[in-house]
């Protein structure tokens, strides 16, 4: 049986992350949030240039991000993604940002995503062997709420 | 009495909104509801040019938003901002960003704010005269969940 | 005969454009600089609307920018764009980036764009009658460098 | 003796990177020469978390890009960053981006950097170490044009 995706992935802070308040500006999460989910996504079996080529692609429904503690230029953010819950036509992704020095939370945030056929905009249902392959592992729900 | 604090800004759609799908990317959406929400502070009496010389900044804690449709390069999206409740030490606020043309609403969003006396990090009560100014209008909790 | 195509936005200094020197950040500046360039290729007859559905996008093919001053939370960014100089596929425009306060010039820039047919990616002269509507007004080059 | 400073990032194409276009958006990749940058600064010996402590940070005081070939969704960006010439009070960088997969160079960029002690805003000469260090391998000139 398949274990939970997920993945990690490090990010050094650098200037353009951060605001003159001194800290990475609370868009920037975001950013590293969606590398990791890009990745997390190419585990799930969308590569991201049969994405270009399809035109189908995951696109972001809501973010739920909380904002604990703030990362400073020079720290290395820890990204950490993983599917959390399957539904009929969403999924939902997990993330936590912690800083790799001391293992501090940082940043949990939820993404819904629905898959999108483009240009048209509309939506496609999963794939049906993903309910099947990761049942065990994560929330299934039967109808998108 | 005072009225509800709100605002509207309209923002054009520019190429560096947009990705590969065709659409608004979901992070630029968060740069516009920031101006927005920048433009309101200033209402309830936070101005930019003291923030950086007191260093006591309104910051971001959560924030919620869902997208229900796209826009496109060439639209114009109106950006409405209001104050929708405060606590102790925390206050949220409510946008709503829609398509200027047709009025179709694309994208909600509510975000909770904490006053943060900066480099220390330190969280700052709230002026009480907010509680009493507005307390008629906008929802006032006691206490911070 | 028509004037040099010119115009000038303001843009107030937000969070999500300064970084923690305290100061706007270098790349902040071309996103404003490329609203006032979108906003001149609107008066030169290219409308953002029409660009996504032919797939005919002026590219940028060239930046340099000077950074003499820096810009800071709060204050307004004056930036102006003019037609600089028509070649036959290719076109300068000229930006000049000034506080509102006191007029202090931060940023001087030019960018060359060539008009690109997408998604082929293919290279498209310029209308001819740019270089009749503005040969008096701005350099008109035979060839490209 | 030293060998000349480089280093080179690979760096995967994001949604955030690209545009409606269909491509890599111009402004998207200064961002991933930053990147390159920073880490060259560190190998240079300024380390970014020293640069939060002491308020001297080196500065972008000109950008010259070239844009010769777009990146896409999924492109591997390999970003090459060197130093390239030593002035008394300031340095050039080079960069070049190219296509992983076949090497297809896709932009050549310099910049011109200061060291700048913030908030005050004032320039710093460079270590004069610098010049001995490298003088054999890059250019060094004696005046700041």
């Amino acid at each position: 049986m398949d274990t939970i995706p997920e993945l990690t992935i490090d990010v050094q802070v650098m200037f353009f992350d951060t605001d003159c308040a001194g800290v990475v500006h609370n868009i920037a999460y975001l950013r590293h949030i969606e590398t990791a989910r890009t990745h997390l996504a190419e585990i799930l079996g969308w590569r991201l240039v049969e994405m270009a080529n399809t035109g189908l692609y995951p696109v972001v429904v809501r973010t739920e991000i909380d904002y604990k503690r703030p990362a400073r230029l020079g720290d290395v953010m820890r990204v950490r993604g993983f599917l959390e819950e399957v539904e009929r036509s969403r999924f939902w992704c997990g993330f936590e940002i912690s800083r790799a020095t001391d293992n501090r939370l940082l940043v949990t945030c939820r993404q819904s995503l629905a898959l999108v056929q483009m240009p048209e905009g509309r939506a496609v249902r999963l794939p049906p062997e993903w309910r099947e392959r990761w049942s065990k592992k994560v929330r299934v729900r039967e109808s998108t709420t």
